[in-house]
C-alpha cells in the first residue's frame, strides 16, 4: 500500500549522503516573507537527528540560530554527543553554500518508557472555545509581509487574540490558535517549533512592528502529538532591554500537553539581524 | 592594589592552557551530596567561554547534561560558532578524563547594547516578604543528602515554601527565596545558572523524594545582576510521564528582572541517571 506525504513531509524531508551528512530543500511555501522561519528550519534537523539517534521522541531541542538562509538547498550535518541508557544526545548543524546558520543540541529519549505512577500537574490547559467559534485571521504581519507557510495551516484564533490585525492591539501579549495542517495531514514532534513560530509574535498585540528575530528556542517534547486539532497559546511575560522571551505550549483536543515552548528574539527597534 | 577573590571566583576559575582549552577544578564543598550540581558546572564553563568571545553578557545559555562528573580536575574546550555585529555564538565542552560531561550553546552580547525606548513587562516581580521577614531553612534533601553548595549562599526562604522541610509538603510546586553569597561577593552572570539550580527541587513540595537530574537548562540574562539580594522564584506547573520542566526567574531587591531560567529534568522514579 503506498501512502501518500503530506506537504510538511514533502518541506521537510531530507536525504543522507555519502558522506554521513543530509541534503535538505528549503521551500519558498514555508516561509515568512522571503525568510524560512526557525520552526521550519529546526522541523528539517529534526528529520535528520531522528534518523541518527536511536530512539524516537525529541524530548528536549535547544536551537540557536545563527543568521537567515534562503529559500534552496541546504545540509544538515549531525553529530553523535553521548548515547546513554535512557537518553541520547546528538547536535545538528544546518548549513548553506558553507555557512552554518543554525545550530542544534537534543536529547531524545522514548516517552513511553517514562511512564510515571502520578500526574503532578499543575496547571491545565489554557480555556479556549471550541474550534468553529474561533476566527481564521487571514492577515499580513503589521508591517504588510505576506506569510506562505501560514497557509500551509488551518488556524482558529481565540476571538480576542490578535487585535492588531484589526487595527486594535489588544495590549496583551497573548496568542491562542486551534491549529492543524490544511492537507489533513497528521502532526508528528518535528511540527511543534513550526506550529509555535509560524503563529504571529505575541508582542503585535503590544503595539510592536516589524520582524522579531529568534536568537534561540528550547522544546520540551511531553507527548506525542495525536491527530486532530492542536491548542498553542503563546505568551511573553517579559519584553525589556531590546529583548522579549516567547512562551508556548501545545495542548491536544483532550486536555494532554503535547509540548512547551520558550524562545528568546531580538525586539525590531534594537537590531534587524539577529547577529 | 589587590583584591582578594571571594569563593565562588575561586571555584570557578579556568586557566587556559597552552592547546587553547582551559582547565577547571571542581570543588566539593560547592557541591550537593557528591555530585556538583549542573548550575555550578555550568558557571565554570561560562568562566571560559566569557574568556573567548568579544562580548559580555551572556544573553542566552542553553546547557545539557550528560553525565555528572565528580569533584576533582575537569577541563572546558571553547569553540567559536559564529561572530557576529550584535551577538556571539560559542559552545563549550566539559569534560572529565576524556569523558565529556555537559554541552553548551551560548550567545553574548551586550545588554548596554540593546537599549530600548520602553519597557514592556507584562509581570512584575513575585510578592515576598522583606528578607528579615523571611526563614534561613537548614535541611536536607527530603533523602537526607546534605548540600555542602548551599553553605556557601545566605538563603531566606519564603514562610510558605519549603513546607517538605517541616514535615508538610505545601501541595504547590514553588520556592521563592532571597540569595546572595555567604562571603559578601557581589554576583555576576555566572552566579545565575547556580544561584537557580541550588535551591531545593520545587516538586519536593509536591512529595517527590529524591535526586531530580537536569537533562538541560537554558538561561536567558536580561540585566546584569547588581550587589544585594537577589529574589529567586522557582516553580514547576507540568510533572508528567516521568519528566518536569522548572522555570525561574531572578530579581534584584529593586524589582528589576535580571533572568529567567527553564530546566528540564527527570522525575525520581523514572530514573537515577541522566542518560
Amino acid at each position: 500500500m503506498s501512502v501518500e506525504q503530506g506537504a510538511f513531509a514533502r518541506a521537510t524531508r531530507v536525504s543522507r549522503r555519502s558522506d554521513g551528512s543530509f541534503s535538505a530543500e528549503i521551500f519558498p511555501d514555508w516561509c515568512i516573507g522571503s525568510r524560512p522561519n526557525g520552526g521550519y528550519l529546526l522541523a528539517i534537523a529534526l528529520q535528520a537527528l531522528g534518523a541518527t539517534v536511536p530512539y524516537e521522541d525529541p524530548i528536549v531541542v535547544s536551537s540557536h540560530f545563527l543568521a537567515a538562509p534562503v529559500a534552496g538547498s541546504a545540509e544538515v550535518a549531525v553529530g553523535v554527543v553521548r548515547i546513554g541508557r535512557t537518553l541520547a544526545r546528538a547536535e545538528a548543524r544546518l548549513t548553506q553554500d558553507g555557512e552554518e546558520h543554525m545550530r542544534v543540541l537534543a536529547a531524545y529519549g522514548s516517552l513511553g518508557g517514562h511512564a510515571h505512577g502520578s500526574q503532578l500537574m499543575q496547571e491545565g490547559p489554557p480555556s479556549m472555545p471550541e474550534p468553529e467559534a474561533c476566527i481564521p485571521v487571514l492577515a499580513t504581519t503589521p508591517d504588510g509581509r505576506t506569510s506562505p507557510v501560514r497557509s500551509q495551516f488551518d488556524i482558529r484564533y481565540h476571538p480576542e487574540s490578535v487585535g492588531w490585525a484589526s487595527g486594535i492591539p489588544t495590549g496583551r501579549a497573548e496568542v491562542k490558535a486551534w491549529m492543524r495542517l490544511a492537507d489533513g495531514s497528521p502532526p508528528d514532534a518535528a511540527l511543534i517549533p513550526l506550529l509555535v513560530d509560524v503563529l504571529p509574535a505575541s508582542v503585535y498585540d503590544l503595539g510592536v512592528v516589524g520582524w522579531v528575530p529568534t536568537v534561540e528556542m528550547t522544546i520540551h517534547l511531553r507527548s506525542r502529538p495525536r491527530p486532530g486539532w492542536l491548542l498553542c497559546a503563546t505568551q511573553c511575560r517579559f519584553a525589556s532591554e531590546g529583548i522579549m522571551e516567547e512562551d508556548a505550549s501545545v495542548w491536544d483536543a483532550d486536555g494532554v500537553l503535547i509540548a512547551t515552548c520558550r524562545q528568546l528574539a531580538l525586539l525590531p527597534l534594537a537590531s534587524g539581524q539577529a547577529g
